[in-house]
């Protein structure tokens, strides 16, 4: 890379201008998946994953190998050593490695890294802070991709924002983010960075959840918030539908109260509202197979638009 | 792929016709691995594991490189989600994902799809219906070659079949089938197919066990069945030794009796026998390590002829 | 490969003449990793990891990419079948496949295997006979690689002598090993091959570290062996830092006395030092982090010359 590798990071919702490039790209990838086969030729990519991943490794993988480049995985938590995370510790305990040193060892392998690594949960203020993608952007000297960091979940949102943009029909959709019942505590990540993504977009955002289930709100201001499900899903064009655990009582589930997983009865005033979720989902859990299986339902095209969204973001990256 | 993936999958015997031009083509492969090293340039080749595999992975892996696809490992149990299986499932439990979306998102990234999926035995009715690798065929929308499933193993047959082709001195050589003791339960999946194959290329097949470990049916009619080990053997050209837990009483081990482990002696009366076995073998408890270390086992060609075997499906594949 | 496997294996130091010319192999890879990227074109290496790693792992696929070779991973711990390694064995316990037809079969799939064996540090006459790299080189066929075995690791101690070579003033530097306190019971490899490479290419080695661990003395012959470590470290011009357990009381530990973790202040008689450990290191346990992010430190350099010092082998494998 010919940049100073912290000049530009995907870990965020880049910019407006950006975004719109960068989903303009990823929908000519779709039409034309190859067209740029050769951009990346000599390139490696790592692809080092803390936690489990489907769509984000394979999607990641194909993405690299349409541009030309090179992709490793690293399973770093099943293949190599537990990382160490703070700073001046005394690591006689369970960690293996300091990140600091995996880090700086990757980032001489590699030309650019995808990092995924899910929250604690836990300990709130090391989320907050991204601590272990933010630890490889400090000490890796490359460009980083988040393949999902404890706030963030990027490529996510911006195959999300390819989708809408594939089936909008008006240049400012109702769009509403829900709460969904789950029985695990589930990462924020997703839901963020949907709010995010879709206020940066300029979109009409409403979020919806039981009390007490409101997200950070540096990622949610400017939405509207609404306890009542029904009355937030009125005329809705998109209906996103995601579980997270509180934020306020961090990480903890407060109920799964399963009025709220979404039905073909919840959008009975939402005719023309399409669904969609970031999978893997929890069927009749977090939404009904009716919706899962009916037309209404984006989410199969969402996972497709990953490859696409991974590929316009490498190939921004290869051009910078 | 040009075809309707409900039209070929390669799940079981392909019939006599295009199961002798599959060992031929295999056979011509092993002479020249290179010759059609850019036909399958820009398809790519989804292997997804959900059990543990050495000569499968490995050899798929390579057979598509002989032929120009490209090809990308997940192991399904380790780095992705737990599937569930049950149509209309409410996924409260341990599941993480279900087969239908998983299927229709790597549906999305690959060309075709080869799928390992062991039985469970202990819901018979589950492994009869071959669920996993039935419901991959069903929501991927893409051709599927099995990696073993819960009631075959086709590329391994075929391998067998390639063997069993370079060493025959006749045209309906007399194959037999033996049960081995083994301390584990253990599928059928090699002991059917290995059946069904030789069956179906109308060889002189002979099947032999303990009362109780019948196989089902299904896979064995025109074989005859021998209960004396030592009838079963006379003068036998190809025997194949397999351990696989009861059918009847489904999953269970009746009894390991020892005195059916395959050793030299038991081959008093088969002078020109040649042995097989699928890999991986419990040495000294299925078979002596003077077999297996001996003139008559031609088990490391089995593994070899596995890359040729993948390689002609592939190409097969490829064709249509 | 044109040659008898038997004839080259590289598992241990090889002599100062190939050691140099390894050395200068790597250097000359370092400017210029592309120059002999289609050297290894057609050729497939295996690398099979019983244990974790990451440098490791990532630098051996680097390195075969560089020269146009495949390399196809098996993490045979996690993904394929437990081992058995006894000659004769009854395998009726927990391992599923003798290591005589594993390696057997991925020495007809492979032209060259990379192999990662740990030692038990229990069984220490198994571990002495280097058993398990041992018998992949006795039962493959193919030219094997050690990737750290029970007794060595020296593709770890062909890019140390490489970062040696780019730092040294003088043609005899004073070159310190001393041991490092650690909480967990560590192999001697490392040491062994760091020790072994270190008197094979005529440097002065000094060896310090607690009364009752010793090395093997087969590695370490024609070292000056100093209990006191503020001695044995003075006027260094290379300390490399590693913990191991006794070797005597084999696979123990004795004690972990922090005095002998290296510090600034272990360093004061030795001003112009550079210090050296092959990562994963346990910070302020073996080492201090004013030493490691201090510009004594080689550490992240002995890391990234691990691609050219495996590039260099693979190339010289590719010659025979």
């Amino acid at each position: 890379m010919k940049i100073s590798p912290s000049e530009f990071n995907y870990t965020q919702f880049p910019g407006k201008t950006l975004a719109s490039k960068l989903i303009e790209s990823a929908l000519a990838y779709k039409t034309n998946p190859l067209a740029d086969q050769n951009k990346g030729k000599g390139k490696r990519l790592g692809c080092i994953f803390l936690n489990p991943s489907l769509r984000t490794r394979v999607s990641t993988q194909i993405a690299a190998s349409n541009l030309g480049i090179e992709s490793v995985v690293l399973n770093m938590d099943k293949e190599a050593w537990a990382l160490e995370m703070e700073e001046g510790a005394t690591m006689n305990k369970n960690t293996v490695e300091h990140i600091k040193d995996a880090a700086g060892v990757l980032g001489s392998y590699f030309d650019f890294l995808a990092v995924r690594a899910f929250p604690t949960l836990t300990d709130k203020s090391a989320d907050m802070a991204d601590e272990v993608i933010n630890k490889f952007i400090k000490y890796t000297g490359r460009p980083i991709i988040s393949l999902e960091s404890a706030l963030r979940h990027p490529l996510q949102s911006l195959a999300d924002q390819v989708t809408i943009k594939e089936k909008a029909k008006t240049t400012k959709p109702k769009v509403v983010l829900t709460w969904a019942p789950h029985i695990k505590a589930i990462p924020h990540a997703v839901a963020n960075s949907f709010a995010e993504w879709t206020l940066g977009m300029d979109y009409d955002l409403t979020i919806t959840h039981p009390e007490g289930y409101e997200l950070d709100e540096q990622f949610t201001q400017g939405a509207k918030i609404e306890y009542d499900q029904s009355r937030a899903l009125q005329n809705a064009d998109f209906v996103y539908v995601k579980n997270w655990s509180s934020f306020k009582d961090y990480g903890k589930i407060h109920h799964t109260d399963p009025t709220w997983m979404l039905t073909e009865n919840s959008l009975k005033n939402a005719p023309d509202a399409h669904v969609m979720h970031c999978l893997p989902v929890r069927r009749n859990v977090e939404l009904s197979d009716e919706i899962l299986d009916g037309s209404r339902a984006l989410i199969q095209q969402q996972a497709a638009n990953r490859v696409f969204a991974a590929q316009a973001v490498l190939s921004h990256l290869l051009d910078i």
